[in-house]
C-alpha cells in the first residue's frame, strides 16, 4: 500500500482524548435535498415545502435532520470506522441548529472511550462527533461506538475506559425549530394528530413497506461521502462475512423514518437521538417495514412538544404485531433497527 | 391499524362533489430537475437550458410539464388511489402556467363521478385534480378515473354518476408558453422540423429503446411522493397479481415522451392531456419503445401552433411497424400506453 | 424510419473540415452536482465545499471537470457517434475555464480526420470538440476518434487523413484554477501530500473498489444526455456483441477518478487529458478498481504544480500489483481504462 493511501486507523492507533479533524467539508444543496427525497420518499411538510416553512416564520424549508446526520457521519468514517467490524450504537445525539441549502458542513471527533475486546483482535472506540456549519456553529453532536480491528493483535493498548452516556437526552436540552407552530396547517401536513394526541405506551404500525435495491443504497452512501468498504465492493464482499454488500445502517434509519410519516406525519423534526442499534444486517432485495412506540412526552413551548419515540425497523416482516426483542433482550432476525429519538410536534392550539 | 395511520379512502367513502385537500406541498428545485433528466434523459431545449429559454424571453428554463404533472398526481394518491386496483384514464388535462424551480406545488381534488362495479367489490371514482403554485395560481387541472376497492362489499353507495368529459381539449383553450418562438434556434434544439412540417396522419417511429430498472422507477415515484403501495413493496407484491412490483404509469409517460424527442424535438411543451390509458403493465427489465401519430393540428399564434399527438409506448417491441389496437379496440400485450396530448411547436418564420 | 428521426451520421456522411453544431444546450445546476456526487462519491475538497473554494478566492465550488467533459461529450454523440462501433481514443484535451452551477454548456465539433478501414464496413472519424459556456467562452476542447459504421460499404469516401495529435498537452499550456493555493487546508482536503511529494515513476494503488449497477450507469448517461444506444437498450443488446448493455466509457473514468482520491486527495482539478483508451468493456455487476502512475511533473506557479498521471482502471481485479499492458502493449482482459491526464496540486508553501 502506498504511503499516500489512507489505511484508516486501527484500534491501537486511537488515544483517549484524541481529536480528529475530518476531511472534506461538504456544501449541501437543493440537489442533495432532491436526492434525499428520491431515495426515501419522505413527506414531512416542513422539509418538503419552502412555503410551508415560511408560513411558520422560517426562511425556507430546512434540510432533513437525517441528511445532516448522514453527512456528518460520512466525514468521520475514513478516520474512525474504515476498519470497523460493526457500528455498535449511538447516544446523546442533539440537533442544535437547522441547516439550510447552501450550508457547508464539516466534522470533528474526539475519542472519549476505548476498550479492547478479550480476543485482542478488536476493540471498541467511543467518539463524540460534532458537525459544524461554515459559520462555525455546531449543528449536531452525537456519541457513537464502533468495533474496530487491531492492525496487530499483540499491540499494546491503553487502559480500558468506557464513557458514561445518558440513557436519553433530557427534554430540557432539546432545541425545537424557531417556528411558529401555532400556525401549523394540518391539512397541508397530512394528519390532524398533534403532540397532545399521543400518549406513552402507544404503538403505531406504519403499514407500508419499501424494498431496497443495490443501486439505491450505494447512491445514498456515496452522496454522504461515506467510504466504508462493505457497502460498495461486491468483489471483496462476495468472499466476506455475508457474501454480499452490507447496507449502511443510516439508510435503514432514513427509510424507517420516511415510513413513519404514516402515523406520525406531524413529527416534523428530530431534536435528539437517544440511542440506536443496528440489530441485524439489511441486504438489497429486502423490504423494510417499521413501527413506533411512544416512550415519553415533554412540553417544550406553548406551541410544540417533544415525543420520545422508539422506531423499530424490520426486513420482510410487516409490523402489525409489533415484532420486538424477547424477555432476554434478543431480537428476532427480521428486526434490523432499534432507534430511540425525540421528535418535535406542534401542540393543539 | 392505528387510528393515526392513513388507511386511504375506499369506494364507499367518496361522495359526489366532495373536495379533498391533499397533503404535503412540495417545492420543486433544480435538484428535482436534474433527477428528472437522469431518470428519463429528456433533451428538449426549452427545459434543458436557461440560456435557450431566456433567448425566447422566458426568465429561465421551465420545469418539464410532466414533472409538474407527476408531483400533483403524487399528492392525490394518499386520498384517491391508495386502495386503487387500476388507474383507468385521464381527460381534460390542461397546463395553465409554466412552473419554475422554487415554486411550491399543492393539490386539491373534487369527486365528479362515482360508479360501483357490478361485482360490488369495487367502483370507479372520477376526480378533477387541480395543482396550484404558492402564489395560488392554478398550474394544472386534469380529470382522472380510477378503480377503487370497497372496504365492505355490502356498503351502501351513492347512485351512479359518470361525468361527461371532452374527447379532446379544444385548441382555443390551449395556453402556449409566453415565449418568442420566432427566435427559436433549430440548431440548438436539434431538429429543423417545425409545426408546419407535420400533418395529421403522419406516424413517427422514435426508434430508441430504454430498459427500466427497479431502482429507477422507485427513485422516480418517491421523488413524486407517490405512495401507491404496488410500486415499492416486493414482499407483498410477490404474493400479488403480478408477483412483482408494478411500475407507476406516469413513469411510462415520461419515458415515452423523452424517447419522442427523436422525431419531435421541437414539441417543446405539453399544453394539454386529452386522454390516456395504461393498457398493459410495465415491469423492471422491460425495454420501452414509442411511436407517435399526428392526430390534428391547430394554429395558436403567429409564432407557434399545437399538434395533437397520440403517443404509443410498447415494451420489448420496437415500433417500426407502429403496433396498435386491432379493429375491436384491443391492444396487443406489448403495448403499454395510449396517450393523447397537445404539444406546442414553433412555426416556420 | 421517419424523415424526422435522426439516423445519426455514417462514415461516408463526414467531410474533412466539416463543422457540426451540436444540439441541446444544457444548464448545469446544483442538482447535477449532487447527482454526480451520488453516482461516484468524489471527495475532492475544491468541488465539495463552497466555503473551501471561497477560502482560496474562488466564488464557489466549481463543477467537477469530468461532469463538464461528459456533458460536452454527450452533446456530440447524436452527430458523431450514434453509429459508432467503438470509442477509440482521446487527445489534446484542455480544461480552459472553471464552470460553476448555472452555466449553460453547448458544443461544436470539427472533423479533423477520416480514415476508412480496410474492410470498408467502417471508418475512423477524428473530431475536435469544443465546449462553450453561455458567455461564449470556450471551457473545454479535446480531440477524440471513434470507429463509425458505413451506411453502405460501397459508398465512396474521401482520401484518408489522420491528424497528428500531441503525445501530451505541454505543461506551458495548462490552465490552473485562479485559486490561492497557498491557503490550501490539508486537514480539510484529506491528505498532507502535495505536488512536491510526488515523483515520476511513483505508483499508487487506490485500494478501494466500487461495484456498478445497471441503474447507476444509465442514470449517469441520461444525465449527460448521451444517447448512445448500447448503454440503454437491453432488448437489442441481448442480441448484440456482448449480450448486454455496455457501460459508457466516461462512467469508468469518473469512477476511477473518484477512487483515486485515496492517494491523490490533493489532485483537486484536471487541467488536461493527454490521452485515453477504453481497452476492455465494463458491464453491470463488475467491480472497478484503480491505480495511478506519476509520469511527469511540472511547476506552474509558486503555489501549484501539475502532475502528469496515468490512471489505470480494472474490473474485478484489485490493483496492489499494478496490472498493466505486457511488453507487446496488450492489456489483460481485466484492465478497462488507460487514461493519461494532467492534474493540478497545491505546492508545499
Amino acid at each position: 500500500m502506498s504511503a499516500k493511501t489512507n489505511p484508516g486507523n486501527f484500534f491501537e492507533d486511537f488515544r483517549l482524548g484524541q481529536t480528529l479533524v475530518h476531511a472534506t467539508p461538504r456544501t449541501l444543496s437543493e440537489g442533495d435535498v432532491a436526492l434525499y427525497t428520491a431515495l426515501y420518499g419522505p413527506r414531512f411538510a416542513l422539509q418538503s415545502a419552502d412555503s410551508f416553512a415560511r408560513s411558520l416564520g422560517l426562511p425556507r424549508a430546512p434540510i432533513d435532520d437525517l441528511l445532516v446526520f448522514h453527512t456528518v457521519f460520512g466525514k468521520s468514517v475514513p478516520d474512525i470506522s474504515l476498519n470497523a467490524v460493526a457500528n455498535l450504537g449511538y447516544a446523546e445525539g442533539r440537533f442544535l441548529k437547522p441547516v439550510y441549502p447552501g450550508a457547508t458542513l464539516s466534522a470533528v471527533s474526539e475519542v472519549i472511550g476505548l476498550k479492547e475486546n478479550s480476543n485482542r483482535q478488536t476493540g471498541v472506540v467511543y467518539v463524540r462527533t460534532d458537525g459544524f456549519d461554515d459559520t462555525g456553529d455546531k449543528v449536531l453532536s452525537y456519541v457513537r461506538w464502533v468495533m474496530v480491528r487491531k492492525r496487530d493483535p499483540n499491540a499494546a493498548v491503553p487502559e480500558a475506559h468506557v464513557p458514561k452516556t445518558a440513557a436519553a437526552v433530557s427534554p430540557e436540552s432539546l432545541i425545537a425549530p424557531a417556528a411558529g407552530f401555532a400556525r401549523f396547517d394540518c391539512a397541508a401536513s397530512g394528519s390532524p394528530h398533534l403532540w397532545d394526541d399521543y400518549e406513552p405506551g402507544e404503538k403505531i404500525d406504519h403499514v407500508d413497506g419499501m424494498t431496497v435495491e443495490e443501486s439505491d443504497h450505494m447512491l445514498a452512501t456515496r452522496l454522504y461521502q461515506n467510504t466504508a468498504k462493505v457497502h460498495f465492493n461486491q468483489f471483496s464482499e462476495a468472499k466476506g462475512r455475508f457474501g454480499r454488500r452490507l447496507i449502511y445502517g443510516g439508510h435503514v434509519i432514513s427509510l424507517a423514518r420516511a415510513l413513519s410519516f404514516n402515523g406520525l406525519a406531524n413529527a416534523v423534526s428530530i431534536a435528539a437521538i437517544n440511542g440506536g442499534r443496528h440489530v441485524n444486517p439489511l441486504f438489497a432485495g429486502d423490504t423494510v417495514f417499521a413501527w413506533s412506540e411512544v416512550l415519553d412526552k415533554a412540553e417544550l413551548r406553548k406551541d410544540c412538544g417533544a415525543l420520545r419515540l422508539r422506531l423499530i425497523a424490520t426486513k420482510n416482516l410487516p409490523c402489525a404485531e409489533f415484532p420486538d426483542k424477547n424477555g432476554e433482550g434478543a431480537f428476532p432476525e427480521n428486526v434490523i433497527l432499534d432507534f430511540d429519538y425525540w421528535a418535535i410536534l406542534p401542540r393543539t392550539p
